[in-house]
């Protein structure tokens, strides 16, 4: 029918509501000769004003419904408006060359732009600034063009967004009271968005490549983040079909929400533990809420990107030291710094490179730059006596990083404790498995470590050469091929050789094809977004361990992605 | 000692000349306020005129020594310094501004990089015209200041180039008569410039950090390429100890030679292929110079890069049928264009990519491009029956991806067989092993294709998630570790279970250290640079197959890419 649209499921649920078009109105222009320059310098002027006037408007609307440091962004962006360089270099460039407002400013604010990413090699602090003026550039444009620029804080109905990409700083400015879900032209599942997606429990669909072509600004419209498909002016049959698939939705969450206090357990009662992955102390509540067994990937980078220079020891600890006591005596899993690749810091500038991805991260510079490392070892540490501690090293490669870790590890445990301070027995350090060597190695791994945690987004796309947040080859995502599977069986047979605890904090933990092989590898422990967890636990109470090994074992012999899935599928799932 | 310098031997041989500083001299300087316009404009245009001076006995000496398509960069330099506008724009500035003309020369050419890398992300070439603008001023300035920038193309007496790094361009601008050698501060083995100087056959040192703080312009020196050692201001003593090492070097490359007719066999009498990798009909003299028993790797992407669009089927099968002919009857394996990652084409606008090692390259371009595929298809098809043609498909990942290459190709042989042309029989299909998940499935792929070629520049640094241009963490290029070995082995392996042919076309299958391992885990084709193939040819002979086989369990075996080659050293290299 014309009037559906399909594409990739992201996150459960159906949300009904009218469209909202989150995207940028055509800012084109036409160059002038201005006669009165006077009156041009007036509705530049009127423009700065409009779009001042937008911005504390936007900035107060985002201070109230997420806080002070999510609105700093508009502030910056106000601070750009208020330069009075800028200002009178556009007038200064209309009056010297009599040409319309926009011709001005768009070549005043393109000079500045690439000054700023001139210098962005060097300062990555000077990539943002070029893109404050890019935002703020745009929005005085659209005044003097009398458009009107999409300002998703300002919703205040109940909305499907439509957009097509949702960009971190898109999803920070949603209200989720108003916003009911969204469905974008690009991204996989495991791209931001639909992540973030997941995590505020909004029924979601990306990748249709098609949605802001097709659904025009106001539409009624249904999304079914269940089987991602969305009905564009549905009918009244339709809408009634599709609330009753909601309802239904619902009450299989209510369903689940009764396995809370449940174990972990297969129909033949083999045990296996749920863990939750969280990025804050804040996180903690939908980790109980949800029934978590532990925290399998604590990412400590938020400390650290959330803040205007190095966290202190003292922050870190107290963060640590919140987590711990929150999971009451159930086991916390922290990874150490994982920064590089597509997160940085604004404080501590990285080297420019080609391949981010493949690049100078993680355990990387912890240990190039082990100042850093070990301040927050010792927060760590101190941290450990409120709890069950485990820590494991990001994008560990070689057995020599490990144990370069480790070390240091040790010797700061050491210092510790000539000082005196009280410091946990037994806790344990692990490394994560998202880089294929470690993966192919692991066997000697195994011999060192207490604990692995496969790390699958990066895994996956290591092992296929491919980015996940590159659109162009987003097929080569393939979590459920065999070469996937017999890395990770691998990492899996080999802790257990050893005595070790095999875990997994990827995406694919929670991924219901994905999740009756790893019970059949045998996987110990499957942490995931919180809201997936009751899901997990309902689906392993099905599953058979024998069975599920004879699975696995068809799995790991098959050719392609698509036969695993189909065959789960088929033998699993009774699609 | 204060006067020796330690680097990575990147290319062999002894050279002893004066040092040759390739280094910018320092362009910074200081504003000022211009009293008289028209003498800074003069100071200016004599600046403009030394520069274009320059410029052109550049361009002239480059068209004699390396041809006019090398020479093309400087035209194009020149072009930018002849440009009204530019020299308009500066000259207005001084007179608006009063200000000195290093200032109005820096604001201008800035606006016009910044331009220009704005539209880069459309456009790789305004990427080039930024960088062309970025010479050029660097050039009028120094005229400016009184400085003298380094002209490696206008060398006319024997030296030993210093420098930071040597790009692409500035390997292209060298003359081999006088640069007798050079020394970098960052780069591995496999940089450009190392492989560079194995072509050209002269010595080379890289990764020596301090070479341009510690050597200075002119001082005499020794270049150490079999030792990475380089000897500043050297003795009578060292002089003449050097002179011999690299006699000996010398005389040890007419031994070699005397190989150029044997087989390559192991002292053992099992016989392997020992073939080379070329880019170019051109380099089939060296080819046969040195003994080459089939072309491993012939790398058509040139065909593409020396081109200003995409070269038409006639002109591919010209080259294709002269390599082939040139062989005389031996393999020619032709691997399909392997554009994108850190090639691109003018011609062919790629998507501005995050990490492009990790997207849209290679046979993914190739099926998404079927029409470029298939022309280059139909070329080698048309080109099969003037020897032994071998395909391959670089970057395949899965196989369906193979599956989907292979069926385009029957798809044209089709079409040219109804059309009635000739076609060899036997034409062999393989690919190349370079992705982590095509290693680990081996077993599947050699059930379809007829051979494999181990890439292993790539597959190292995807199984290490490390750039290998990266030089914050080269030192995660480890050829050696033991889970690269056990990838390699798992391709070898599966390949002769299923009587298929397994090659390795990287770097590795030319090094001492690697290639008494890969003899023992029975390797079927060694393919090399040119220049490195008598000697390896020199070192299988003195190997047995079955002491090797026993060296290949342990390094598989062991736990660190030190171990192994320390082990290799010890029991093979006698070290």
């Amino acid at each position: 029918m014309a009037n559906e649209i399909k594409g990739i499921a992201a996150s459960n649920g159906v949300a009904i509501a009218k469209a909202y078009k989150l995207v940028d109105p055509d800012l084109s222009f036409e160059q002038r000769t201005i006669g009165d320059v006077e009156a041009e310098k007036g509705r530049l002027r009127a423009a700065f004003d409009a779009s001042k006037k937008d911005l504390e408007q936007i900035r107060d609307k985002a201070t109230a419904s997420m806080g002070e440091a999510e609105a700093e962004v508009f502030t910056a962006h106000i601070m750009v408006l208020e330069d009075p360089e800028l200002l009178g270099g556009i007038e200064g460039q209309i009056a010297s060359e009599q040409v319309n407002a926009e011709v001005a400013l768009k070549a005043t604010t393109d000079m500045y732009i690439g000054m700023f990413e001139g210098m962005a090699d060097d300062n990555p602090y000077m990539a943002e600034r070029a893109a404050d003026i890019r935002d703020v550039t745009k929005r005085i444009m659209s005044h003097l063009l009398g458009k009107q620029l999409p300002n998703p804080a300002l919703i205040n109905e109940e909305v499907i967004i439509v957009a097509n990409d949702m960009t971190p700083s898109d999803t920070a400015q949603l209200d989720r009271r108003f916003v009911k879900g969204f469905i974008t032209n690009i991204g996989g599942r495991t791209a931001h968005a639909a992540i973030m997606a997941r995590t505020l429990e909004i029924p979601a669909i990306v990748g249709s490549e098609v949605a802001t072509e097709q659904i025009a600004d106001g539409q009624a419209m249904i999304l079914d983040g269940l089987d991602g498909l969305a009905i564009i002016e549905p009918s009244d049959e339709q809408i009634k079909t599709y609330r009753a698939k909601g309802d239904r939705y619902l009450e299989q969450k209510v369903e689940w929400a009764k396995l809370k206090d449940e174990k972990s357990v297969t129909a033949d009662g083999k045990e296996f533990v749920i863990g939750a992955n969280i990025g804050t102390p804040k996180d903690l509540d939908g980790v109980t809420d949800n029934g978590g067994e532990g925290i399998g990937l604590y990412r400590t980078e938020f400390l650290y990107m959330d803040s205007k220079e190095l966290p202190t020891e003292e922050e870190q600890f107290n963060a640590y030291k919140a987590v711990l006591e929150g999971m009451d005596g159930k086991t916390v899993t922290v990874r150490t710094m994982d920064i590089g690749g597509d997160k940085y810091l604004p404080y501590l500038p990285l080297p420019k490179e080609e391949n981010p991805f493949l690049g100078y991260r993680a355990i990387r510079i912890s240990l190039d730059r082990d100042d850093i490392f070990r301040t927050q070892l010792r927060a760590l540490l101190r941290a450990s006596v409120y709890g069950d501690l485990w820590i494991m090293f990001p994008m560990v490669a070689t057995l020599p990083e490990f144990r370069a870790a480790r070390d240091i590890f040790y010797e700061e445990k050491a210092k510790l404790q000539a000082q005196g301070t009280a410091i946990a027995d037994g806790i344990k350090l692990g490394i994560m498995i998202e880089v294929p060597a470690a993966a192919v190695l692991a066997d000697k791994f195994a011999q060192e470590v207490d604990f692995f945690s496969i790390g699958t987004n990066d895994l996956i796309g290591y092992s296929m050469a491919a980015d996940r947040g590159n659109d162009k080859i987003s097929y080569l995502y393939q979590p459920y091929n065999p070469s996937i599977l017999r890395l990770i069986k691998n990492v899996i047979d080999s802790a257990h050789k050893y005595g070790k605890f095999a875990a997994m904090c990827g995406e694919m933990a929670g991924d219901p094809i994905a999740l009756p092989i790893l019970v059949g590898m045998g996987l110990d422990e499957f942490s995931m977004s919180a809201t997936s967890m009751l899901q997990a636990r309902s689906l392993m109470k099905k599953l058979n361990t024998t069975e599920m090994a004879t699975l696995a074992d068809q799995a790991l012999d098959a050719e392609t992605n698509d036969e695993v899935k189909a065959l789960v599928e088929q033998t699993v799932l009774n699609k």
